[in-house]
């Protein structure tokens, strides 16, 4: 179905509509091609576009589960209410199992079902999910302030030498993964409206070109410059000393500071250390898993291994061949930087 | 136009057809979807090839382009001899500017010119074309003997308890880069032929997909086990143990080792180092050039966008949307990794 809502100037990947009491989430699986908003109005259907990724990034998800806690509730019908919550929930939970942002929404959506009266529960519950989503923005923008304040001590030499900074990022850690503003795009963005960046090297971040087809989108719709590179031409670029600093996004910190992200993040963490190029964390604290002692227990979602396989629905290796050798792939969707490698995570409540 | 050569168990990237005093090449453009050969009658068409990547990996284009003049020498029609062969050796020698065994292969050819009388020429060239064809599968061999034998040493201990050995590559330096056999691959060969191999990890290798493209459709033909990971998961495959070793191919080693070879290898090489993990290079001795002190003088070819920006012909990013702002894109084809990343280097006579 064709959005009804308007097409800003500021991405907004998740909108509640009042009229029809339903979220519009940008289709993020058609970008950058085609710019354009779905409708969601039942739990199911946004369990599914959790799952099938028409919304993803950690802060987004956990947002966009709330609402679906919001849409089982509205389009409850009779039976026993509590076991149609607790499935709900649960369907909901276990779309994506490394960001913690999920988990956290859902649990703050239950505490607001568990203190509400039935005949606020509707609105209550809708209220804290309008909030988690203007929150969110409001802690990216507060994530940015602290992270582009510590960029900008870091480098103040060449800045007051009149010199602009050249930032790597890998996988989007932008608007698009949160209620908006972003997280590691957030620091970047922030930076750019002190016109401060030089340029963005964006990872592609296969499988999902999530870097290519996300961040370039986002950056360039915001005219922030941008160059895009694939993944492992960031060695190269370092050693030829286009980098300044790289920042990046979690789905889950760890109690001791290790960070689960995109894959491909702990390898550019590993590239930027052996340069001696700082790389920083952009993580709201709902990203923050205290139950977690390190990154040896965050789990990692395998994923299909048509991803790794395909681009753009075509085959790029021999394993349609029947006469060949059977081909095998992998497909770990996240991995973990140790905070070794971390020079600092920046969060709404400063650095941890 | 369709191939009258067979294509048979062994892979052969160049053949010289007797019968009709022409080069049939393996279109590597078409792989994994086709395997096909094309005709190459002139030094014209040679030069394309080289040039567009029909054919590519640095021992492959040595022996392409002295096939290339031995069909300039065949097509000569009249005029000055020496203007017209120092201007199909310019066209040959202009078409990559990182890998050396172009301009090695040439210089053979041009040595056997010089020392040639007028009707011995045609034949004399063919034959060392042919030659250097033949030496480079010998060589390839014998490095592969040189690899498994000091592998096999380092990992007696893994071995003499009946475990296998899980290599990564990148790129492709297979049969496929070579007049067969291969260099990192004919290492890799040579274990699997001695029952050694449990797995070979293939970078994906973007921009141009030789991983996933080349060197999984190679082993798979071969029947060697192969996993196609993306080039970002290397780092995390290593924190799991699941790597033992890393070996790769070369375009160019500089007089202090530091070696040229397809963007990525030095990220990889880091990586590698960073967890303790030996990473190999393979070359033939043609690879090594004796003028160049170190890797910072090895030219490194800067390709056409489209290589990071398209996959397949499809382009993955926002670049030709006018809304938006300008995107822009690098894409050096190689980089250098230094010398002390690098454990050792096996050529066909010994380490270096």
């Amino acid at each position: 179905m064709e959005s009804t809502v308007s097409k800003t100037k500021e991405i907004e990947p998740i909108r509640w509509d009042a009229a029809t009491e339903t979220v519009w989430l940008i289709e993020q699986r058609l970008l950058p091609y085609e710019f354009k908003y779905v409708e969601i109005k039942t739990h199911q259907e946004m369990a599914l576009a959790i799952k099938d990724m028409v919304v993803r990034g950690a802060p987004a998800i956990g947002i966009s589960a709330a609402f679906g806690m919001v849409l089982a509730i509205k389009n409850f019908t009779g039976g026993d209410f509590a076991t149609y919550i607790k499935e709900a929930d649960e369907l909901l939970r276990n779309t994506r199992p490394t960001a913690v942002n999920l988990m956290w929404a859902l649990d703050e959506i239950q505490a607001c079902i568990q203190s509400s009266s039935q005949e606020d529960l509707y609105q209550n519950v809708l209220e804290k999910a309008k909030f988690i989503l203007a929150d969110d923005i409001d802690r990216c923008k507060s994530m940015g302030t602290v992270g582009a304040d510590y960029i900008k001590e870091k480098f103040q030499a060449k800045i007051s030498r009149g010199e602009k900074l050249r930032i790597m990022t890998h996988c989007n850690a932008g608007a698009l993964a949160t209620g908006g503003y972003g997280t590691a795009l957030g620091v970047i963005r922030k930076l750019h409206e002190e016109n401060l960046v030089e340029m963005v090297y964006s990872d592609e971040t296969r499988p999902r070109q999530q870097g290519s087809r996300l961040t370039v989108w986002e950056l360039a719709h915001d005219h922030i410059p941008v160059t895009m590179n694939t993944d492992n031409m960031a060695a190269h670029l370092m050693q030829q000393g286009l980098i300044d600093l790289v920042v990046v996004g979690t789905d889950r910190v760890a109690a001791n500071g290790d960070c689960a992200n995109k894959i491909g993040t702990y390898q550019l963490a590993i590239t930027a250390n052996y340069h001696k190029i700082p790389f920083f964390v952009a993580a709201p604290m709902s990203s923050v898993d205290k139950n977690i002692a390190s990154g040896k227990d965050i789990p990692i979602e395998e994923r299909d291994h048509q991803e790794v396989s395909h681009v753009n629905g075509v085959s790029c290796t021999a394993e349609a061949n029947q006469d060949l050798g059977k081909i095998k792939f992998c497909n770990p969707g996240f991995d973990v930087t140790p905070n070794e490698l971390i020079e600092a995570i920046f969060t709404e409540n400063g650095l941890i």
